[in-house]
């Protein structure tokens, strides 16, 4: 799968990726849909205006008419393997359809634009955005922190039972590289007087997360066997959490201020097939458990085995925060889907699925210093990723602290890498 | 406040209300949007093409190019307050404006179409949906049924500091009419069992909503004083709850499944401006309490006093169930936005806003049958609306139900009502 345009060996974006996103370049252009290929990005919208894609059989419009991914998304996974084979074909480098692009100079200088000049948008216009909590390590621990010595079924009786969620807020989704202002909110009463101000306790959370292509209908649910096929893609997401706003919030309700002030995504959505080499089994629960019939598929390699790593940038230094895994789940997204849709709600495309924190069961796995430090009670000491330039320590996120996550996996053939991308975002002192 | 049109003594739509929807009729045309007066929709798209609202200085694509009231709600307080003021202007008996409507009969016969031959449908594309938690009796009596004896504060120690929330599912909200299926989901483990299928305490909540007009900025809190400008209109909201999914789900995260099934809301958005006279205090709190300092406003009417009828049809006959008030809370809309907004969370034009279960004190008041059944232990007796009809006993909601809200308020001078239309949805048998 060697390519004629070059692609660096470390690059995230091979052949085998072919990850969509929505980019825009200095002009009068609107943002458009692309393909992120070693350091270039091939811009969708001309191949498709072109004709490129024509005899595939499918409403080209969804791309040349469109600033989101969403009408795209909503065509469906024979659409988008047969665009991906397309795409394939076009770039490889004995390719048999070099007219089309490889050589027609023309069409190659208005369709690959290179990727530092580019601006990357939400790829998606989200209508609803919901977050799961099916990380083992990541409940086990926080119960532990929240009650020291209680065990996760205890805080939450059904969390080996059935894929825990919440609604997340769709609109305070933004794209990767968007700063955010400390939020301010209040925390628990001292001395009898309301706290209020700037949040005390801010966090990062390591997550994984899908986009929705194809929707179900009010009231009909998806089966857990037919999930696949109406997941688009997936990316990277930092789940922002201001602790001491959240836990003062939640008891009867939930998250709801302590969550909704940002929460980042990678700007590249690669596709559910660039992803079908690293499948892998969901963990193992500690207890045997039975499983309602809704949420027992065929499918069992139904999660994946991919690092995420977590790094903190402040005073221009960056620092290892942890390595978690997306495999660090009691259950898989066809699961989620399936949970998700039980009752009849409706899943539209672009809707936005995560997992919760992807921790790992040891400190230099977890995915918030919630847990490293638990709670902020013992400050973590992050390693410089450079020898030699020392560590910093935190108990909570700092202003002016930099998060990054990236994830890159390949089958070790040098036949090329499928990467994410970097999530990540700014802390901005409170207004 | 007399129309040429007839405008019979009971309608919810006098001149003074003026609420706006999306209707389509037979035939081609796509939704639009229109105003309830009377029995009769007056087709805005009809009086925006024809240039009624050309000197107003408002986009007017926002009425004749969409579907939905989004774009229009965007415009802000002052557009609003100008295009109502026309139309009383166009619709008061003495009207000075005749040529434009009234005498017009071409236009006459194109925009103003008979409200029973309309079909109704969401009024606004709503991006994300929030439900708060601040009816004072809804909340007290709830703890006291979870856990008898105890207070809500021991539930949720910041009840009474700040207006409590989650973010519900956006794409379950369906306009008035929309029967829905019993959902089905997980309860708690019986005899070692996992124990899945149709909801067995289905319930509904009596609740008053807001539609956003005007949005913020990521990052940008709206201040109290100013929150009303952001608010465009309201509804009536039944937030139907499966309670044994519910309370099995939520204890770390909140409602989920139990709510994401269906939310109804009334077709038509009263305008904020349409309630003015019905202003009155949220409810005092059990002890004095202190707000912090982003809760407190100038205005301290900021509530309303509108009282809201939810009545049972069975077997063709219909039953009284309670009589709520929109008074009941102990936040004001403005203070919710404030609080909403606070971390920097953004707020989009079409963004619903509810108050939860707007219960008064006693059982014939109580705005869910959580409440007025205890939990499903105490059924309760509903009266026939006709006399001489007799009683039908509730537990939970059964198969075949319909729910309907009702709420119209006026003066008392012969001058005409302010009142929503009807909330109302069907429970069909699980599928």
């Amino acid at each position: 799968m060697a390519s004629w345009i070059e692609i660096k060996e470390d690059s995230d974006f091979s052949l085998r990726n072919l990850p969509y996103g929505v980019f825009s370049t200095d002009g009068p252009k609107p943002p458009r849909i692309g393909i992120a290929i070693g350091d270039h990005v091939l811009d969708m919208s001309v191949l498709a205006a072109d004709g490129v894609f024509d005899d595939i059989g499918f409403d080209v419009k969804t791309i040349t008419g469109e600033t989101t991914l969403n009408s795209y998304a909503a065509q469906g996974k024979d659409v988008h393997s047969k665009v991906r084979k397309r795409l394939q074909d076009l770039l490889e480098k004995e390719t048999k359809l070099g007219s089309l692009l490889r050589d027609n100079q023309g069409r190659r200088a208005r369709a690959l634009v290179p990727m530092n000049s580019v601006k990357m948008h939400l790829p998606m216009a989200i209508g609803d955005y919901t977050d799961f909590f099916i990380g083992l390590h990541h409940a086990v621990i926080c119960a532990d922190v929240i009650k020291p010595g209680a065990k996760i079924e205890q805080l939450c009786p059904c969390f080996y039972n059935l894929p825990v969620a919440y609604n997340g807020r769709a609109s305070s989704v933004v794209v990767s590289g968007t700063p955010f202002h400390r939020p301010r909110g209040q925390v628990p009463v001292e001395n009898g007087q309301i706290v209020s101000g700037p949040c005390r306790k801010l966090d990062f959370e390591v997550e994984f997360a899908c986009f929705i292509g194809k929707g179900n209908a009010f009231g009909q649910e998806i089966k857990v066997d037919q999930a696949e096929e109406h997941i688009f893609g997936f990316v990277l997401m930092n789940d922002w959490s201001a602790r001491d706003i959240q836990f003062y919030e939640a008891p009867m309700m939930g998250p709801f201020n302590g969550k909704s002030f940002c929460t980042s995504v990678s700007p590249w959505v690669v596709p559910l097939d660039a992803l079908e080499p690293f499948r892998t089994l969901p963990s193992e629960t500690p207890m045997k458990r039975l499983l309602a019939d809704y949420l027992t598929g065929k499918k069992t390699k139904s999660a994946y085995n991919i690092p995420i790593k977590a790094t903190l940038e402040a005073n221009s230094e960056r620092y290892d925060i942890a390595t978690c895994n997306t495999n660090n789940v009691i259950f898989s997204f066809p699961q989620m889907l399936a949970h998700h849709t039980r009752g009849g709600c409706p899943l539209r495309p672009g809707d936005l699925v995560a997992t919760g924190t992807l921790s790992g069961p040891t400190k230099a796995e977890s995915g918030c210093f919630f847990e490293q430090t638990r709670g902020g009670k013992e400050p973590y000491e992050l390693k410089a990723l450079k020898m030699g330039k020392g560590s910093v320590q935190r108990g909570f996120l700092e202003d002016n602290d930099t998060v990054e996550f990236r994830a890159q996996v390949s089958l070790g053939d040098g036949l090329g890498n499928v990467g994410f991308g970097v999530c990540g975002g700014k802390v901005l002192p409170a207004l």
